[in-house]
């Protein structure tokens, strides 16, 4: 599973041919530069990849977090924030509210973001917001297996998709009995 | 200039060929999604486009604010914080400190993120971190004209080169008054 998303996510190797005229790439690093990239060996178009962003939500109705179970892989049937790849033309908290939407079928405020989590060995960042759904109402989307609401106490630990829904709930859970709410960052580093 | 911007960062009818089998790419909404991709007509392979993050820092000496004077196109001639596109395999801290030392010759002590503004129409998130400067030691890198350090009120408003910048220096300015720094997230419009 590791492999799997480090894979689908680095894109490295991926590139065989130029996006621009179709011909055989180089992985090589361009001049002037630092990294090496995909470079064309006919027109000499540069591949530039960078990061993805992950974005999601923290949505509460009282004091029950809403959480999905992976209708997909990784992770099929663990459970998850809302979250997905941001798309172009959006803002973070435009992705956030879209991703609670397809796949929670549940509409939220936002209020602000809460968390954010560099994966730098799969190029990601996972960002979380903190929202408030605006209705009790939620049905499982296409990704989705099912979708509950959870008091602290029910939340399925052991059963979590992935360390940055793990992380965000528990900062999460940490400030609501503070009363006061951060805005957290923190780095993952590879699974030992 | 903006044009420039908008076509270097959007993605959109810059993939021509599949990278995977060199053949020409359609541009329509896959089975089961929502938005449209470049869809290789052969082999079938998705070609997923998602917005860059621009990561850098506000970076300070005392009461100074460090700040460089662009080299290249876009803005060139006119003053920014270090940033730069984050690159894979990297943290948002790694990114802001890789960029401060590679646009301004500085090494700093990263402390906290602070801004972060979507501007959707370019597909970008620009993320800036405070930190502070280990000595006052800087240097122009190759982007770079000039760098220099600012007392608040010597900063060259008229003279900047983002929005996201002049945004962040605000808050920046606003918060050390108020000897409290927070997160600031804002989305940007086209401008008029």
């Amino acid at each position: 599973m590791l492999n799997w998303t480090w894979f689908k996510s680095t894109g490295i190797g991926v590139i065989k041919f130029c996006t621009q005229c179709g011909t055989d790439v180089s992985f090589i690093v361009p001049s002037g530069d630092t990294h090496p990239r995909h470079v064309c060996i006919s027109c000499g178009h540069i591949h530039y990849e960078n990061p993805r962003m992950v974005v999601g939500c923290v949505a509460t109705w009282d004091d029950r977090i809403l959480l999905c179970r992976r209708a997909i892989e990784p992770r099929l049937g663990y459970w998850t924030l809302p979250a997905g790849f941001m798309e172009n033309g959006e803002t973070t908290a435009e992705a956030a509210s879209r991703e609670t939407w397809e796949e929670a079928g549940a509409r939220i405020k936002i209020e602000a973001p809460f968390s954010m989590i560099s994966i730098a060995y799969i190029n990601q960042v996972h960002l979380f917001y903190r929202g408030q759904l605006t209705s009790p109402d939620y049905a499982a989307g296409e990704e989705s297996l099912e979708v509950a609401l959870f008091r602290p106490e029910e939340i399925p630990w052991t059963d979590l998709a992935f360390r940055s829904v793990e992380l965000t709930l528990r900062h999460f859970l940490v400030d609501t009995q503070l009363e006061q709410f951060g805005f957290h960052e923190a780095a993952l580093p590879p699974i030992a």
